[in-house]
């Protein structure tokens, strides 16, 4: 059996094809190279055709599909809101998929959705009936498993971490992303060190070589290294907000694991010691001595994993002893 | 049939015994006037034995027993955590209660659970499957339905939303409580108040004929309805930290309704717009147009409508004709 998982991000379209047990059988990166609308959903399904007419690469046929979208796909409807590609307010990819995948079950599900099922298929989530990805990146989501179930909310929204209430009073500067997203995401803090160095006008360090506005998230972490002094500062203020949110989720959920994933870990792996430390202070004593907390196994490819596991549990409704 | 829905508190024990509609058939309320450990337990059972001896007073004998908790409640071990009951960090109550109920079912939950399971079958959470219930008393605690179901957790403590980080940084005084419940509980805004006072140095108005120490939220409100400033100062306070956890349960769950009880829901009933307003500026911004936001239905009662609900789910998981 093979299954193919696609993670359509905001910038590129990763897939791969799995076996039922995970492993990868073939594995493509394409970039969306600023694609919007039909052409971004035209590269989705031009891959699928391909990689049904070459059969998985030459190996295998394919037999379930399972695609991962940045932002809300609507059962009802079929459709996807995506709001880092431009057209994909309302984008009918299900039916433009259908049309090349012929009798293939195709199942589409957000990225939050399949990166926490990806971790439970193959990565740090195994076995873990309770636990929750907190995707760090551009943005911020959370894909959260309750009692084995993706929690959905009641109109398949929740997760929605970004908006977190974690510093008052309220500022005008969070309408648009949220609170905890506009100080900590991979964007956020690139804007919060942008921030501190208008108010430290002394600031001679390597920051003050780039040209603020294109100061990014790795710049920030390349100067955090460094040992410079302003990028300690910014990175001390995010593992802060970072604590707080794996505080809250650990006092609400009781999960037996938060992994810390998306873009932003990566670099900030090594912090991890520290978001423990901080969220140790926050959350509910018992909980979160109780739960691991943890970096994606997967790296960035979670998603991906979580889109073939996404197959698979499509394929085995249909069949059970195929588990 | 008739169902015995019993409420212990951390200072007083409500009975009800129900028709399987939710119908009241007698109600009762009993003082545990400081009672510890073991004359705590004894309180419960000889009502229970009182009720069944007199077929729940004189009326139908008792098919099922539900007995929310104010703790955990360990379902493997039987036992017992109430933080406000001297001597029940692990109380064997199943076990004590089980030898007078005789072959009548016993169920036993958190009061968060109760909570909401009693809005859930007769206030105002009818017909949801996705719904939170903000208990604000003298601390504070969450039940919360995930698609029909009570959250969990891996060690049955979800919903510890007193601990929930919400002003940054991190002081002390959070430590034995949390964040949300030392500003925002029932003893939180007391404790808020004299904070206040003791800063206002040249405050003479309706608290300041209080002692200190003894002022209560009760004082507060009373103060805030007449219009003091200080009282007012306080209130828009707490105003800001319910608003912004309720925008928090909003983001994460994005539940159909948020229902506010517990001992402040009360007096804060004429509150709800000004919480409605605050939790509208942080969380994500269509999952808070789309969430109710009300007081319990059931004003102090939901905890013991959730109890018998409890025993009526026992019955009905017996024999599902019965539902």
């Amino acid at each position: 059996m093979s299954l193919l998982g696609i993670d359509l991000g905001g910038t590129k379209l990763a897939a791969a094809v799995f076996t039922e047990k995970g492993a990868i059988l073939f594995k493509d990166k394409i970039s969306l190279e600023g694609r919007s609308g039909h052409r971004a959903g035209e590269l989705v399904t031009s891959l699928i055709s391909r990689l049904i007419r070459e059969k998985g690469n030459n190996r295998h046929s394919i037999d379930s599909i399972g695609i991962s979208v940045p932002g809300i796909f609507n059962k009802k409807t079929g459709r996807v809101w995506a709001p880092n590609i431009p057209g994909w307010s309302d984008y009918p990819l299900l039916s433009e998929v259908r049309e090349v995948s012929g009798d293939i079950q195709v199942v589409i599900d957000s990225d939050r959705a399949c990166s926490i099922l990806g971790e439970v298929w193959m990565g740090n989530a195994k076995g873990c009936k309770d636990a929750v990805f907190l995707a760090v990146g551009t943005g911020i989501g959370a894909g959260i498993l309750v009692n084995g179930e993706v929690l959905r909310g009641s109109n398949d929204i929740a997760g929605a971490i970004g908006w977190m209430a974690l510093d008052r009073p309220f500022e005008d500067k969070y309408i648009g992303c949220g609170c905890f997203e506009y100080h900590a995401s991979g964007d956020g803090i690139a804007r919060v060190t942008r921030e501190f160095l208008i108010k430290e006008s002394g600031y001679s360090g390597i920051l003050s070589q780039i040209e603020p506005d294109a100061i990014t998230a790795s710049d920030l972490f390349t100067a955090f290294e460094a040992g410079d002094y302003l990028a300690t500062e910014v990175i001390n203020r995010a593992i802060e907000f970072w604590g707080m949110a794996v505080a809250n989720v650990i006092s609400l959920f009781n999960p037996e694991k938060v992994i810390l994933g998306g873009g932003v870990f990566g670099p900030a792996e090594k912090l991890v010691p520290a978001i423990k430390s901080e969220s140790l202070k926050w959350a509910q004593p018992v909980s979160v001595k109780l739960a691991a907390i943890e970096v994606s196994g997967l790296g960035g490819d979670a998603a991906v994993y979580g889109a073939g596991y996404l197959a698979l549990k499509k394929l085995v409704s249909f069949d059970p002893s195929m588990m």
